[in-house]
Order: C-alpha cells, then structure tokens, then sequence
C-alpha cells in the first residue's frame, strides 16, 4: 500500500514505524511549523521529538512537495495539530481529487475544529470540506486510545482504537497497520472516540493541578487527590458524551480512560506540565511563557477547554446545570480564562459530595 | 466522641489524624505484628511506615491491653491486615458486648475472608461472628476509595467512600469523621465497594508486570501497555461486579478506578512492586523473597487473587467463559499460582481484540 502521513510531530512519525515494518510504502509530509524535524530527518539524525532515527525506507516531504507526497496515495493519515486540520485537507485536495475513490482518511490529531464560532468534530469537518467540492467522500477513521509518541516508536506495545462509521474501511486498517506491537481495536462510535481524545487534554490540566500543588503545599504527593480528579473527570466525560451523542462505554474503555491513563503519566507532557505549573501558583501567562522557553508552543487542552465548554454552554440539557454536574470543566475554563485560582477550585470541587 | 482502632499499621495510624482533628479521644490499639511500631510511637518518634509522629492526644495500647482499648468505644474501626479481621473480631467481642448497641464498626481492611475454603466479603465476616454470640448487631461500613495513608497522615486531601447499608449510620460517619482534607463520599454498594478494594490489589500486581516488562525489554516506559491494562482491569471489575452483586457504576468512581489509579501510582507499593519484579523475569518466590528482604511480608494482592479466581470459577455464569472475559484475571492467577511468564500472558491478552 501506498500511504501519506500528513505532519511529521511525534506522533504521525511514530506511526511509520508499523506502516513501514507492514511494508507499505510511506511519504511523510512536514508542515511550515515542522521544517527543523524535517532538516534533522533528512540528514539521518533523531527526530527531535521521539528521540530516534526513523527507517531510510520512509520517503521524506517538505511542505511545498504536497503533491508529490500524494501521489497515487491510498491512504492519508492526518497528524497535524488539530487546529491545522481544516487547512491541510483545504491544501491536500486537489492533489487527491483524481484518485478519491481509492482513498481513505485516518485522522490520528486530537482535538476539536472551529470556525467563525462555531465548533465541530475533526472527522466532520473533514468530511464537510471534501463533500463541498466533491460528491464522493472517502472513508473516515479517527485513531483514539492511549498512544504516547515515542512508546510506538520504540515498538512498545500499543494498543489504538480506530473508530469510523465504516467497517469494511476500519477492517482494512486493522488488517493493513497492525503489527505485533501495534494492536488495533475497532469502534463505530466515532463521536465519542474524537469526544474522548479532545476531552483528556482538557481534563490532564487539572490532573497535573495535584503534582503542582503537592510541590507548593510542601507534600511529597497528593495522589488521592489525582484520584480523585480523575474519577471526577471520568464522570464528566461520561455524562458529556451523554449529551453529545457518543456512548457512554467508550469512556470507560481505551479511548477513554486508557488515554487519559497514559497521557497524565507522561510527566513531560505538555498538559501535564501547564497543570502543574498552575497548581504551583503561576498564572496563565506565566506557565505559557515558561513553555515557550521549552520550545512548547501548541498546548492542545488550552484551546479545547474553551471549546468545549461553549460547546457546552450551548446544549440548553446541560447548560441549565453546568456547575453542578460539571464542577471540574467549570474550574478548568475559569482558571484557565478568568484567572482563577487552583487550590479554592479543587476545594470548591471537592465540596461537591455525592448524595446517597 | 471515643474512638478506638484495631491495627497500628499504616492505614489505622493515618486514620488517628482526622479522627483526633475532630476532637474524638481516639485509642490506637496495635496486635501482635505491630510491636515494632508501638514501640516507636510509645517513645514519641515517627511511625516506620508513615514517617510522621502521631499526635500526642492519641492513647497507644499493647496488644495485651485490648480490654481497656475498646473500653467506653462508640466506635471500632478495623484496620488489620484482611487475614487477621475474623481473628481480631472475636477478640474483641468480650470488650465490646456490654456496649454493643452503641458501638458503630468502620472496616478500613480491604480484602476477602476465607474460611474452608468458603470466601466473603469482610462486612460478611465481621457481621456473622457478631451475630453467631449476639441479638444485636452493629451497623458496619466499608471504607472504600483513594486513600494512601502517607498522604492522608500529612493531611493532603482525600477523598474516601463510605458504604453501607445503614443510612443514619452514615451520616453519623461523614459528621463526625470528615475533616477540609478528608472528605467522605456515601454509598449504598456495600458489595461493589468491598470488592473494588480487594479487586484492585489483584489487578494493580498486572499493572507492575508494565514496568517491568519496560525495564526488561530496555524501553523507558510502557505507559500505552500500561493503561491497555489499567482499562482491561476497570472492564473486568465491572463484570465481575455485575455477576457478583455490586453495581457497575461503583467501579467507574472513586472506589474503582480512583482506587486502582492511587494505587498503581505508588512506586513504593507493594502490589505494584512485586507486579514489577515479575515483569522483570522473576519468579514468584524469587520475588516474594526480595520483598521479605525489604521488610514486606503480606501481599494482599497474592492471596486475593486466589480468592476471587475461586469465587469466580464457582460462579456458572462466569466459569463458563472465564477465559474469554476475564484473560487479565486468568493471566495473574496463572502467573502467581502456576509459573507462566509475564510477557507471553500479555501478548495473550493483547490478541483480545473486541469485535466492533
């Protein structure tokens, strides 16, 4: 098979290592933001992000050779940050046009899109551009579940959720990409695996607020606490995926709580770490900037917090009730967006007590 | 209020600081295996395991001095090891017969009984012998939830589940036991809280294989396994719960994940510690030998697991398929009891894959 990997970041570089050990042929396609992976790739030395070099087999793309990275293309894997999704298939298409049929989509970013206000899926949106310019729209999977960059590239075991309204297009995937180390699952609940992979950068913020707060109260760890904060979170995705449409189950599973497990014990995380830098009293700005110097520029739960809860606030179920039933998602928009402060949050969520 | 606590270990110990926070008299009664500690805490130095000093308003006694330790007690809380709580009942009985309806009793061991080859719930066990001598027997609650003593013992917030099928009882507990740090949740599923707790301690041993396995296979982490295993563990639970009596959704909440991710977080835990050694390549003994060494003798999670495989396998509905729905559980029984190797159990759990 021949494949496209849009956006060489950790993770759409991780995934050549099973494409490549399923022996597909695999273009990997860097955006303006990915120019210094790109020149590090090219010369054979790590990727600066998973720490290894990947396989010489791997045909390397800089941004204005799309096309050529498209060519004949039968699957494209989109791994650009979620905010760039809309652009990159916008750039993308009419390299694909005169072979969509033959395509399908596999989208491995996180997050959610949003346009003039208004805020939607990465898969609709996807899809929605496609079908404005072509009446046939390919196959769409979206990759959920706990898959730490870096882990796959060091062919530790990985197991991902692929979740898409079509079989037939999820049992080519799991036929074509798995390998012994990367195991695949499959889903139809499209909207709750995106919920859920959007929904755990958001929740990992307040999972770091306890690392941050241990170190400021002087306590070796607060890991009750976590705990806490992590079954709340739970809790709250469930009952947003409720209200969304996606099922329930989904967060209970890999894509849920598998990723939210994995991701709040990366320590070097991005969320992970803008958590605790807010639980140890610095402020939005100050906690960004401390990132920046980290080379960190992207923190994909910052923006998703906003845009879920307007989401949110927009459901008239559960707008009517939002504090109660969502205290974390409440404290996390207003520390991040009002200025508030992380330790009177965790307490006033802590006082939410649950009746008999 | 008096207050006495049967254990002096970690858990009973920690407990003496919201209890004495409320201004309780509080009696910290140590058995047999707890001299070492009394003896430290009698002379006014720091509680091996906890590494803090108790407070000075709490009344220390030997294990001869039970009698005097129940004496005037309004309520008992157990915390001996789960094997010891039938024993540490029946001696206590005589000492609190005379008082028995106005004593409360709060289970803080988390466990199984078994006797004969019979297994029970502790709230089982502690009920029965009381009732075997007595008309009247006390309202019993199960502490469930993230409670790790050493941060309950520095006062970091924690949440704790209390169980019960005593309502006013309680509410006696939350009024008189919570404290701004220890705040304390009710449930009703006496059954899924206790065995979420004893649960936790078998599947958090799988939870170690992980960091091992990484360790023996020279990765840094293998946290996408990892929360692979954490996520089977938590679909386990729940269908253990919906055959055994517990209600599902106890295993989604504090007392079920929040209590598997505190303690799978704890590098120092037992469990997890000797899940780790067995991820390495160890044997069980060889394992159970490095941990004796390291002054651990009781592994909770060793015992239990043989308990549960046995209660599973005597249950029609779940023997018939025990393979098929429970391959985690399958695979600790048979690491601990029959010597297979860890990396071939996980690649057998792995190929689980769920139909779509």
């Amino acid at each position: 098979m021949k494949i496209t990997i849009l956006g060489a970041g950790a993770i759409g570089s991780a995934m050549t290592f099973p494409l490549v050990d399923n022996g597909h042929v695999v273009n990997l396609w860097g955006t303006e933001y990915d120019l210094r992976i790109l020149e590090s790739l090219v010369e054979g030395r790590h990727h600066p992000s998973l720490g290894v070099t990947l396989s010489p087999k791997v045909n390397l793309f800089y941004p204005r050779e799309l096309e050529d990275a498209l060519n004949g293309s039968e699957a494209v894997f989109i791994a650009v940050s979620s905010g760039a999704v809309g652009d990159t298939v916008q750039r993308a298409l009419p390299f694909l046009k005169d072979h969509l049929e033959d395509v399908g989509i596999v989208i491995l970013s996180k997050g959610l899109h949003e346009e003039n206000g208004k805020v939607s899926l990465l898969s609709e949106t996807v899809n929605r551009i496609i079908s404005k310019y072509e009446k046939h729209t390919p196959p769409i999977a979206v990759v959920g579940g706990p898959c730490l960059a870096e882990e796959l590239a060091a062919r530790a075991y990985t197991v991902a959720v692929y979740a898409s309204a079509d079989t037939k297009f999820l049992e080519c995937c799991k036929n074509n990409f798995a390998t012994s180390y990367y195991h695949i699952l499959l889903s139809h609940d499209v909207v709750g695996v995106e919920l859920c992979s959007a929904l755990k950068n958001v929740y990992t913020i307040a999972i770091g607020w306890c690392d941050g707060l241990a170190e400021a109260m002087g306590v070796k760890s607060m890991n009750n606490l976590r705990a806490f904060v992590v079954s709340q979170a739970i809790k709250e995705m469930s009952l947003l995926l409720r209200f969304l449409g996606g099922r329930e189950e989904t967060v209970y599973g890999l894509a849920g709580l598998g990723d939210l497990e994995a991701t709040s014990r990366k320590i070097s995380g991005r969320q992970l770490m803008f958590g605790r830098m807010l639980g140890l009293g610095m402020s939005v700005e100050e906690a960004m900037a401390a990132l920046r110097k980290m080379g960190v520029t992207t923190i994909e739960g910052y923006s998703t917090a906003k845009k879920i809860y307007y989401m949110v606030l927009r459901n008239k179920d559960i707008s009517a009730s939002l504090d109660l039933k969502f205290p974390l998602l409440t404290s996390v928009y207003k520390v991040l967006y009002e200025g508030r402060n992380v330790e009177e949050e965790v307490r006033r969520i802590l006082d939410y007590g649950n009746p008999i």
